[in-house]
């Protein structure tokens, strides 16, 4: 169990360090234009997805987000107790890697996100965001296991891009984010609204693969 | 036959959304540099692309197009009556994506496009965006299945780059796209030239495929 | 036969297209930033190359190129008529290719480029560039054939930005290319020098890989 | 052996060249959009390290960097005297690789690197992002042997962007960056302190991979 926590912890460590990390040297290189700051924030997520799933994926299944942990629970790959343990260990190992972003880039450690992110369409959008990446997990884990790296990685890819929040879909980053006052960043009162939709959108994909992708699923959570 | 409906129907909607979502999303940011907003929305739509036919390819075969479930019922892989279900699931999938998206990013959910996209070159373009995807399709569905994903997610990549229409390839998101007023729109006057357009570099993809790649594909529709 | 050169034709007539349209389509909307246009050029060229070696791979071998066929053809795994054949299909698709690519984008079919491309800088980067294509493709044709359309596509999109050239790599490609006026462009009379560089890089490749990867090719010319 | 030192310096040649030739050309083609600049050296070298590996890791096992070497020694995969050779074909094929990107771009071959890259946060960059290389390549060596290539790439893509030194982790082409005087240049008084972070970050993640991926490599070195 030991050994899952430790990749969880930094598989999150990675993912939020290249999420927030990206974003700041983003935004500082790309002159005010948005559009190409989101490119190099996308390239680099995407491409660390590909790695950790790839290289996590065999130790603890490479969840790095609760709302993958609560469904995986549901469907029964795993217990209570781990899952407890995962989400904690996704918390604290993000939380650090988004201060190491921040010390590699001579910023405070500790900050506390500015960025308004509210309303109908943004929650909307992480409602959506998250109902297609835990029907992409659920849907290529099943079928085809070997593409479950690229699959989640591309799907994230797209997700910034045709949501209008830049798709979080991951409670532990939303938490995360709200304490970097950086171009990933997500005022702390905001945090709530965008967990619940993510809940909202993980559940219905829940049900939809039930229905979709009926059976086991091809090997406990990976 | 309902599931396979159902993945043809969500498989439109995450696509059709996608496609309009990230053109919002790149125009928005880009300052006025197209060719910026244009790389935004190829990378998303070609992301999306290879996450929907590995996952959905299982299930429905995919196609979330109606030249190529035309094509597949020319070649006997369906039969008539699940083609128009399918067609009917690709429009009205694909039209709540359009419309899912115009609700993410505030925008009025009904609209109608203006922008104009006619003339020859477009439609040749169109005539030869469509070829080079249904032969794709065929030549890896039957030589190297394992590809096809990656497969119709680049050739979309270089189509959305190498024609001057940026490759709508696709008669139900052509008429999704002409109830968008964003950068992905089509008027809906210049629709059926472009429709016409494809299912003519579609037949002729149909006809070559069957000389370069002679018998029955290795299964049904995927 | 005929099936192999109408591959070899259609291959190059779409990677030609790519090349050039994508060409035009990147300078038109990147606002004078050539680097952007350069990334709009490289991402679809590097897509289209993929799609054309998986699809086509296993009916001609995917040449689409001279010097391809040439050290094909010294290793014994083609014959000298079929050989000629090969070339002849690449420059006459290839062509059409270029034309089409014009007649897409409404321009004059016929031009000839006036874009200079000269100099020791320029004939050393189109021998490094052809010597590092034909490397990859017998290390990867012998060793992992397999990855043999990623590594290919991979190695031209790294090419377009490290040689001073942006890598044609390509005889056919030189040729097609002296006929269009545009992004893509090369002026006819530095065509010879690009040839010769090109050969020298491939003839280079040729003996390094017979002592890097000595043995017969897994398979013939795929 | 030779073959395999051929392979390291040839492979090293192709991978520096790439990172300071692809500088040059973004550099000069982006007109002061440094993120445009970095987009186009980011997709050059994760390219060519997908190619370079592919293609060479069946030979000489693709190390290119001595703290691959340095931590294949001490996993007893490789002889100090093989390591040893491996590194002077490393250092000697790279900054061969930077001459020859010199030559290329018509800059004079031999240059000192006058770019300042120094700090703390350039030193805690270092260290993380060769941590996470070698974490990479020791975990997916041994869990998903045949996802090297895309790994290793994808992880340099996503380093490139996350580590405000956007992520030299690699002792060989620090040295000979510090040769060359354009975007990818290095001071030559800063990279000892790049180096000793390198090591660090490196020697950690040998320790944290002996915990987390236990036992055997599946094969020496590739």
């Amino acid at each position: 169990m030991n050994q899952k926590l430790i990749s969880e912890g930094i598989g999150s460590f990675l993912l939020f360090a290249t999420v927030v990390g990206s974003g700041i040297m983003a935004e500082q290189l790309a002159g005010g234009n948005v559009a190409v700051a989101l490119l190099g924030n996308t390239l680099a997520t995407g491409a660390m997805l590909f790695v950790l799933i790839t290289m996590l994926g065999p130790v603890s299944g490479a969840h790095f987000n609760p709302v993958v942990t609560l469904v995986m629970r549901l469907r029964g790959e795993i217990g209570s107790g781990p899952a407890l343990g995962y989400v904690a260990a996704q918390i604290v190992g993000g939380i650090l890697g988004v201060w190491a972003a921040h010390a590699m880039f001579d910023l405070p450690v500790f900050e506390l996100a500015t960025k308004e992110r509210t309303g109908t369409g943004q929650w909307f959008s992480e409602a959506i965001a998250t109902f297609g990446l835990i029907l992409t997990i659920l849907g290529t884990v099943k079928h085809r296991h070997v593409w479950v790296p690229p699959s989640v990685a591309f799907y994230i890819v797209a997700a910034y891009w045709f949501t209008a929040s830049t798709s979080f879909a991951n409670p532990a980053i939303t938490l995360a984010r709200s304490l970097s006052d950086t171009f990933a960043g997500i005022a702390p009162g905001d945090v709530p609204a965008f967990i619940l939709a993510q809940l909202a959108g993980g559940l219905l994909a829940h049900g939809v693969a039930a229905y979709l992708f009926p059976g086991e699923l091809a090997q406990p959570a990976d």
